[in-house]
């Protein structure tokens, strides 16, 4: 685990306001990992009620938000529908989430995480300040960046409730 | 309520890294207010389970944070016993937060949250681009732009944790 930057500042590799947002998402992910940092199967397919989405499935969601912000800003493109039919479950969590997006360790999370983010990285560090402020062609509504502090802050609000969570695992689940 | 800006880029009033940053601040208080709007007393103070912090508990929570930021950054100097004496409850959340930070309607945490927020704003537009990287001299591994990064990411964290406390509060709490 690295120990998180806490000074936001332009980033060696990427334009200057690109880098500032690279390390908001960088200290955001670190966080992220520490929540779950340790969590066995059990406890990452845990349902606290039967309402609640487990560690597991929030983790998924995280990494199917980045791919779709993926194929929105650096591919300008919707998602496509073999896209939708393969992440709806993890965008949308819910019913279909809690019977699915299960069964994996954590190890499987993290590099799913790992691989999305490499790519989140290359794709921004091959763009600059200028395409980070541009609308995105397909939600014309949003610009880059605001598409990509989204990504963390949905972070941070799942993380909130990973945090939360942990603390009222059941014991020796 | 103001519809959320879903932009990031200059605004007007700021220097342009400090109106990039206010953008998101302001993105994730808005994202704060929808998440406790029309939230009665009860359902304000109501305790999920014993470990739990109340809704308008971490409301207070969101105000100290921001109020201990302002000290640090704007008046660069950590708190005062008297302050921390008067805002450690909020901060630190926990048995004596469930015990004292109750009893209060919606108002008077819409009140204080705009108060402390124009007062940061304030702040951030009598400053610039440079002092927003300075060290924050109280806490010279952080700086500005981490501090103030980090009141909203610490602000989205909760919102997460009240979405997910507001939709299984009691019925005709």
């Amino acid at each position: 685990m690295t120990t998180p930057r806490i000074r936001i500042e332009p980033l060696s590799g990427y334009t200057p306001t690109i880098g500032r947002l690279v390390g908001m998402m960088s200290y955001a992910r670190d966080m992220t990992l520490r929540a779950v940092d340790g969590l066995t199967m059990p406890e990452l397919d845990h349902l606290h009620d039967p309402a609640s989405n487990s560690i597991g499935a929030l983790l998924s969601h995280l990494v199917a938000v980045e791919r779709a912000y993926q194929v929105m800003t650096f591919e300008e493109r919707p998602l496509s529908p073999q896209e939708n039919d393969l992440w709806s479950t993890a965008l949308k969590l819910g019913a279909t989430g809690r019977r699915m997006l299960r069964g994996r360790p954590l190890e499987h999370y993290l590099e799913e995480l790992t691989a999305v983010r490499e790519r989140t990285l290359n794709g921004l560090a091959a763009r600059d300040d200028a395409w980070l402020e541009r609308a995105v062609s397909p939600a014309p509504k949003i610009n880059a960046h605001w598409a990509w502090f989204h990504v963390a802050e949905d972070e941070i609000n799942h993380r909130g409730q990973i945090r939360w969570l942990r603390t009222r695992l059941p014991t020796g689940s």
